[in-house]
Formats: C-alpha cells, structure tokens, sequence
C-alpha cells in the first residue's frame, strides 16, 4: 500500500519514516515538504542515508489522490483542517497528528486555538485515535485524530477507573514532564541547549491546547462532566512524557483491586503495560517504543491516588500511535512495524 | 569565628565549603571525615586546589570542643543524634544539615526513619532552621535542624497562604522534581549517568522522609491539621528542585491578591523572589545561589491554584541556609558570604 | 536456529536482546547470568515486559550443548577463555564480545590486560569479527573475536588509506570520545550521573587495552608496523563515539581523491556510510543503529589529515555488529536483524 | 571605578556582570544593548532579580565618555572595531571580549575573520590579554583584547614548553572539546537541544577563527613558526572546553621533568593549576570559576606528549580573564571579584 507523509522535516515525519520504512504493507511513495520541497531527505536527516535516498515532493492535491491510498499529517495547526476534506471527498483516507480534527465542536477549537478548524461534516467523520480505547470505531474509520502526546499518557492512565466512575471528576491533576522534543525543531530560546540543559520549567499552566480534548475524551467515556488542571513541564531530556496523575477515589478499593482493575482493562493490548505491585515505570524504559507503561499508587495516609503514565512523545505520542491506528483501520495486527524494544540505557 | 564541618566528602559538605571559604567572619579549623581523615581534601576534590590543601581530620569531640565554635553536620542520619548532644553539653553550637533533630516527637522519626534519635530534652532545644520563617527563634537557638530540600522550597511556597488559612489542610497535592545530587554521592544504579540520563522517575511515593517535617510546620503555623499528598520524582540534572504545589483555596481571592499577599509575606526577605504578573520561574534561575523564587498561578476554570517553588537543592536547600542560618544566629547581614548570582546559564 | 547469551544483565546483553528479539532465523534459548540466575529478566530491564518474560539460566556448559547452535559471550574480561574451547570443542561456535580473544599474541594480552587468557591453539581459531574488513575469514569462522567498540571506529576510519599505504604509521593520533554506557552497568564515581553530567574527562592516555588490538589489525592489513597515540575521553552523552583520528600523509592526495578511495573501498557496505563534500558525521546520526559513519579533512594549509568515524558502541561497537557476524557466518543477508533507521532526535 | 558593559544580552555580558557586581572597586554604570534598551535587565535574564533591576541603555559614545572609565566589549565580530578608537581616543579604556583586537595583522583579520578590522595604529595599542603570560603589558595597556576561550586554554597548555622550545613546531594537533554556551544565545539548530543532547560533533575542522591567534602568540613566544592543526568539537554540556594538545618532543624530557617545568612556570600564578603525578583535569572541576587546570602525560611507548587543558569557556574563556586583566590593569589584587571556587558538583 503506498502513503505520503505530509510535514516532511519536522520529528514527527521522521519517526513515521524510521517506522514505515521497515513495514511490510506499505511503501512511502511521497514525502512532502513545504519548504524543503526538492531537497534530499537525507541533506535534511543525514541519519537515513543509505536507506532513504530520495528527494521531497511539493503538495499536489491530484498528485497524492492518483498515487497513494492513505496520508499522515505531521503539520503544524490550521493545515490539515484545509486538505484533508479534500482527500477524504477524493476517496484517500487520512491520519492526522496534529489537533485539527481532535475536537468535535468547533467552538472549542476556536477556543482552544484561536483559529477556525474544519467544518462540522468532516469533523464529524474524524475518529479519535487513541488505539486501545476507540479500537472499534479506529478499524472503520476514513479519518483519524491522532491523539496529543499528553491526552496519550493521560488518558490511557485514568480511563480504567474513569469508565468505572471510581473518582471526582472534578478532582483530577495532573502533573506532566515532557522532553525537549515535544516543542518540535523549531528554533527559539525554549530549546536552546544552554537554556534548557541542566534546568526544568513549567509552561502554559491551565491553558494548554491538549486540555479540551482530554476533558472531552473522559466526559464521553464516563458519562460525567470532567475538568481537569494541568501543569505541564519541560525536563532537560529529548524523548519522553511522564504524567503523573492525581485523583481523589469515591469509594474504598485497595490498591490491589485497583491493579486487578488496569490489568484487567488493558489484558489483550500489547502496547500498555500495567506495573505490578506499586511498581513504578521510568520514561527511559519505553524510549523509542510504541509502549505506554502505567504504575498505581494508592496513599493509605492520603486516600489519594497517583498513577503514573509514560510513553515516547514522539511514539506513542505521535507516530508510533498513528501507524498502529493504520494498522487497526487496515486489519493489519497491531504490533505490525512496531515490534520495537525500547531502546535502553 | 571557627568552625568545624563534620561529614567532609559529601556534597553538603563540598557547598559549606563554597561558601565558608570567603567568608569574611569565618575560618574553618577542621573538615572531619569519618572515612577519609588524613588524605587532602584536594585529593578527594581536585576543584579546591590552590584554595584549601589541608587533610582532613578524624573525629575527636575533645579536639573540636577546644578549637571551634559552631559545627556544620553534613552526615547520614543518625550521626548528629549522638553527637550533638555532647557539643551542646560543652557549649559548641551546632547547625544539623541531617533530619536527625527535625521532628519534636521521637515517635514521627522512629515512624519515618526506622529508627531512635535524640533525647526528647534536646529536640527541644532545636529550631526549624527555614530561615525566612522562623528567624527569631534561630537568632537564640544553640541548635538548628536545617530543613530538608524539598521542605525549604513547599513550606516557602505555602507559607503566606497557610498562615492566612486560605487553603484547604488536605487539599494539598505536592508533585518534586529534584536534580540527581539530592541522592548524595554514594554510587548506585539510581544515580547511574546511562540509567539516569534521558529518564524521568517517580520514587517514594507517599512515604518520602521530608513529609512529616512538612506537615509538622504546616500544622504549627496555621494551627490547623495539615495531611500533604507527595509525589517527589528525580529528572535528568545535577541541581535544582522544582516543587509543584497544588491547593483548593477555601475562599475567593484573584490573581493578583495572590501575588500581594506573597509580595508582602516576604517583602523584606533578600533570598525568597516572588515572580509577578504569572510569571513562572526556572530551576536554572537560582543555579549555585541561595534564592528561592516562587510563582504563583490560579486558574480561572478550575479554580485550583498551582504554586512553583524552585531552589538549588544544595544551596537554598542545605549549605545555603545553613550559612544564612549561621549569620542570623550571630547577628551578621543574612547575605554575608551568600551574595552571589545564580551561575547563568 | 538456538543462541544463548552469556552475561545477561549488562549493556551488551540487553542489546543482542534488543536486535536478536526479531531475528527471523533466531530463537534465544538461554539468557545466562551468573549473578542473578532465577530472576526475571524483566524483573532486571523492565523495559522488556510482554516481549520477554523468562527467568535468567545458570551456566552449564552441557546444558548450552544439548540446546544450542551459537553462543554470545557479553561477559568481563577472563570469563570466556575458559569457556570457549569447551564450547569449540563441543562443536557450538561462539561469538566473543569480551576482548579474550582479540590478540593473537598471549604475552600482548598479559602484557595490557594483567592476566593470561587462552591457550595459543584457541588463540589461533578466533577471527577477528571486524565485518567489513574481514569478511571472509568471519563467513568460515568457529570463534568471532568481536572488535572493542574504539577499535571498531578506528579501524574503520584509517583501513581505506592504510591498506593503500597513504600514511606515515608512527603519525597516527587518535581522540576519542565515548559515551558513558561503554563503562558497563556497574557502577562507580566514574559513572555517577552528578559527577559525569556537565563534565568531560580524559582518561587511561596511552594505555587503553584497545591499543593493542588498533595496532595488530593495521599492521597485519599494511604489512607495516603501526604504533598509534590514543587518548580517550568521556563526554556526557549516554551512547556514541567519536574518534578523531589525525594522521600525515605521505603523498600528494586531494580530498575529493580521499573520498573516492573511502567510497570505493565501502562500496559494497550498507553499514559504512562516507560523508562527501567534506560532509562530517556525529554521533546522534547512526544512534540506536549498526551505522558507522565516516567524514574525511583534509588540511590544506596543515597537509594534516582528519578522518571522524562515528558509530553507537553498543551497536556496531559491540551487539549490533555481533550480530552481523552471525548473519555472515551462517550466511544470512547482513542486514537481517539490523535494519533500523537510527533513532533520531 | 565606573565601567560599562556593552553587548548586554549575550552570556558573555552576563558573566561580566556576576563578576563585576560584587567586586569592591568596581560600579556598573551602563549595561548597553543594541537590541533591548529600555528593557528591564532582570526581564532578560530573570536570575539577577533582586541583584540587578536597572533598565539597559542604548549606545551612546558621549554617555559612556562622560561617565565611566573603562568598558568591557561583549559584542559580535565587527562591532568594537568602530568604537574602540573613538573611545580610546576620548581618553577611555576598553577590554574587548570579540576578536577584533587579536591580530596585529589586519590581513590576517581579513583573511580569517571576512571582513575589515581597525586600522593598523589602533591595533598596534592592542595587548593580547592572556594574563599570566602577557601581564607586564596588560598592566600598562589602554586597550585589551581579550583571548578566545580556545587560545586561552591551548596557549596556557602550551607556553611552558613552547618558550623553552621542547616541541616541533609543526608537530601540534589540537583536539578542542566544548560546551554548547560558547556558540552564544542566537538560536539555532546547532544549539537546539534535541539536535544536540546526547550528541557530540565536530565543526568548522581546520578554520576556525581562533587558529591565527594561537599561532601569532606561538610563534611570538618561541620566535619560531607555528602552524598548528586543530579540529573543534562540541560536546553536550553547558559550559567547560576542554583541550587535548598532541605535540612531538624534540629532544629527551621526562615526565617528572616536565611536570617541574609546569609548575615552575606558573609557581606565581593562582589561576593555573598543574596537576602531578600524571593526574589529568577535568571540566566540571573548574566549572563556573577562573582556574585553568592542567595535566602532562607523556607517552613512553610513542614518545609523543599530550596535554590537557581545561577551562570554563565563559569564565577564564571570556568574562573572568577579562576581570582578571582589568584587576591587572589597575594594579590590584588579580583575585578581587574573582576568588570563587567552582561549582561542584
């Protein structure tokens, strides 16, 4: 099957490229790159020569419709909302990894973002890409929003216990600690080495753009209304997203029954590892891998919950998440092209 | 004056030195090490070369009741509980950077640190030495139990609110992230650099230590019952904490009343810098100086509030205070011997 | 076909794992660890759970025989001399990555590494497994003598212009630089991340035990006696090395000439990669993978040159290479079980 | 004394200022930026909060005439070339951090640096202000121009020996290892984090801008010619340069020899420390002071020497040479506002 990426130069068209290229049912037929169009991929990521030897394409809407059957957007906001009605109404199927299409009102988007997103019809079409909990809507879907890298973590950390309605809505914090790449590779003083090496800072506190779509994405799964607070940080690393998750309990359970809870959830998903017996997960035992691993902690002084959630951003949180999708939209087993170990130490 | 420091090859150790070493009412007459006594300090630290080329000393409370004045503790715990007590009794005044005098009640140290301290009779001659808090008590203290790192950034970061009672006791949620040197300089797999680097962890979760020293001085200055949720983790760098404290206020207040209320706890306090207008500080903003800065956020939505409270971990966090400790007792300017800037970037 | 690993907790087992896991011709029968037999492997590197979930195995040699075809050796220096000949002689081929076997000479190998290693008539069964010079060798060998990860880079630096006799064999100076993870898993001040972050050290100049294998290699390849000037160092960066490498030429070269002769002499080999256009490799560029990049400068107005050799020295310097010796030995293509794209950014 | 500081915004300012600010003859009349005057100095750099809250000032010949009596250039290429002479002229002094200054040979400027520099009569005012080897002159001069942080470590790696003409000169191969800060503040891809974590590179192999410096002040010591071969390389870290100086020895010396030669010549020197017995320096051990720190080791087998030199290229590299050579200057102690031990760990 042959697909184009669209975004070439940015990290989430290179993680896709490092995980296609070895997938037995695809072939990239286009890298597409707005200002780079042109341009040897490997002048721009000298780390795939040898392997990826061509130039990058300019955008042609007809161009794409004639050869390929599925696009990736690894584009900044306010691109996709603009093309892929386009292809959708041509017949090509989309995963989109940037937010156009994760919100279902558009109101929030205009919110949220400050721009217009797309219309409600192709809104409408758009499936939230979190594998393990919309699998069933993913397999016949045209459209895929992938998740953010936070709502991955996030979400795949509280919706055992939020489907099961065992804590406030309105009691959840959440703490998250990301990589330096989430920022992407554009140049600013926010990831310039000599700033940010040998230092931790906390940024957009209570207004960052993925809140509405993890609100949305646990009101829908628990039939509550959720408001979440959150606090993201950026720690002096280049991969990896740890949330940390507070939640207040609205019965008794142990912390036992709450790891029979998440084992049970996740029994069948190869990507979510659930840690046992309080066991705590570290951002680096995922690195490079498409695995969210989850550690529960209840406080018996606090009768407090914290549970832990990490994944790669640039994988799970990105990526790796959008080619498992792909292979859930195409009944492809979900481990196909992903059947990575992290990459340790 | 002279001082002796017990606890020689240690970090604590290592920043008393820094900052002891220039200063102007100060000589240091002995750095005692229990494992190292005869070999130079340079030798174990080649950075002091041409600064202090003096070997160490062994253990002779004799020696140091006839030389010194004041002895710094930068030792493991249970060593300063059985110490103190003889240099007390001789009229040596002690600053402890250990937990061993911290808690009133022997029955929370037993608790917490599996083991017996002191004597009730001198817990109760020492002061909580957080220096911006309790500064009248230390200016008369003959012993001072110097905070622990994580303690000095939450309680300043609280404080002004605590005192004012406009936070709920047990709403408070404490999330810490510390640079890899609060674990000392003994080796193991924690502090390994390709464990550790690129990696973000979660340990202790609810039982750390540095609890109950926090609620001790929570509860005592509001008189209320305070029970804390703390989740410390250790990110990817040598120094710095960074503590994210989240409360339910119990009563309308805005943004800006907030901020004035930290403006004015601290007003005349040189080392504690509360950022205005939502500003956020960094870990690396207070690098190698004896600064706590603090934001303050409160969010609309949620109607949380999230406080930031950075120190480096060594300084404001142990040596630091310990001179600013030292300074108050004898009646010096607080920043005699600590006015440095932070070492940026 | 059935392996077993020997030598099971450290960084180069984890990495044959990472790269055996999917080999298609490849099963893992035994992970062997002295130390901690019985345990879970996952219990060690929770970063395996759901891929591998096996307890680790005892050594015993007969075991190993009735199971297995091929045995990798990831074992401290003076564990596989006493091993190997056992296996040889047993008929299982063995696959050293410790440097037991490296030196033909054993009074060289008393003479660096302080001890006696094999006898000569084993000595003289091991192939050296640098792949792609010693290719033919390697494809009939019983025993590969895996390369050291510095000589790995180095030799294939300097094997273009040395077999062609282009440099004066008493010029060769050789930097390098390394990234913490080649001083193993162990741990010690060397290693302690508070130490290593923010700092770089040289370290054991002039008396590397990789000198002696560098010089064997390029005097038997020019058929002239090479003594080479090797100062290493740490930098703190996890993986990856760097070696620069200067030496004079004793003839007239340009530098599109030196390119030409480093791009015909890898022509065949997918995992060497020349830079053109005096185009310079670093190491983030081949991380994760079997790479082994190469840039060349020549200096016009010093007519000294430079050549750069980056590879991942867990990769290429050790496992990854390891394995491309087993492809070569059984005939397999050399990339099967290698075929990844670095892991960039 | 009032100075100025123009360049208010670059590391190399903010150096000057953490210096300067608590030096006891010293007042910071003008902090001048060409970018940000007007702005609130603290606003930039949040870290000097409660130190330095004074707003920067544009640039004005007559301002700085009238009010202060030296002033230290922070500045880019090409900047203190136009304004050093009117400033000298009107009787002020000036320590210019650029290499404006450096080269008595405006063709060599040319050559090198691309552009124009001052005319001959101003650049003969110049004195080349690596201080322990060119104080007499420092001491009288009206103008400074401050070494590069390259020049000063190789230059103090190398004098020793080169006034007593022990080395061939055309036998030096310098191996340069620095920390991210010395590419400035301006934002780039090079110093992006995610491009340069866990990344080590070389650059500008061969021309670098700092090469004519060295080889003017070797050749003018030994009154020899030197052409030194030397490959630059960034490593990723904030701060420290370290370099690996390989040199051929022209005649018998041995290590013990050349050890004493060391410390003789720098027996007067408090900020050049020479290690014994073979001990080699490393970066963090001088991080955030004025020392430079070295190491000799001489190779038996080779007979080739290698010596290590380490400084913090924004402290003995830039700012605090710089201090150093106004303490020189005016005839005071040249460790007033400079006696800081490092910053360790």
């Amino acid at each position: 099957m042959k697909v184009a990426i669209i975004g070439g130069t940015g990290y989430g068209a290179v993680e896709l490229i490092r995980f296609l290229q070895h997938h037995p049912h695809v072939e990239i037929a286009q890298i597409i790159s707005h200002s780079q169009a042109g341009t040897l991929f490997s002048d721009v990521y000298p780390h795939v020569n040898h392997m990826i030897d061509k130039p990058m394409d300019t955008l042609s809407v007809d161009d794409i419709v004639a050869q390929v059957e599925l696009v990736f957007f690894a584009t900044p906001p306010s691109v996709s909302c603009r093309l892929v009605p386009q292809l959708l109404d041509a017949g090509v199927k989309c995963i989109d990894l940037s937010g156009d299409f994760r919100l279902n009102d558009p109101n929030q988007y205009q919110a949220w973002y400050g721009s217009d997103t797309a219309e409600q019809t192709y809104l409408d079409k758009a499936v939230y890409g979190l594998s393990e909990v919309y699998r069933d809507q993913i397999a016949n879907a045209q459209l895929i929003a992938n998740p953010g890298c936070y709502p991955t973590a996030i979400l795949l950390g509280l919706m055992p216990i939020v489907e099961q309605k065992l804590i406030s809505p309105n009691s959840v914090i959440i703490d998250g600690k990301t990589g330096v790449s989430g920022a992407g590779r554009s140049t600013s003083l926010t990831v310039h080495f000599s700033e940010m090496n040998e230092n931790t800072r906390a940024y957009k506190i209570g207004n960052h753009k993925h809140i509405p779509e993890i609100e949305q994405s646990l009101s829908e799964k628990s039939e509550q209304s959720y408001r979440v607070h959150f606090t993201p940080h950026i720690v002096p690393m280049t991969r990896g997203i740890m949330t940390t998750i507070y939640a207040d309990l609205n019965q008794q359970v142990t912390q036992s029954e709450l790891e029979a809870i998440y084992h049970f959830y996740y029994q069948d998903d190869h990507f979510v590892r659930v840690r046992t017996q309080g066991g705590i997960p570290a951002t680096k035992e995922v690195y490079g891998s498409n695995y969210c691993d989850l550690g529960i902690f209840l406080d018996q002084r606090t009768q407090k919950l914290t549970v832990i959630a990490v994944i790669d951003n640039l994988v799970k949180g990105a990526a790796g998440q959008a080619v498992q999708n792909m292979n859930i939209m195409y009944g492809w087993d979900e481990q196909t092209g992903l059947a990575y170990l992290p990459v340790y130490p």
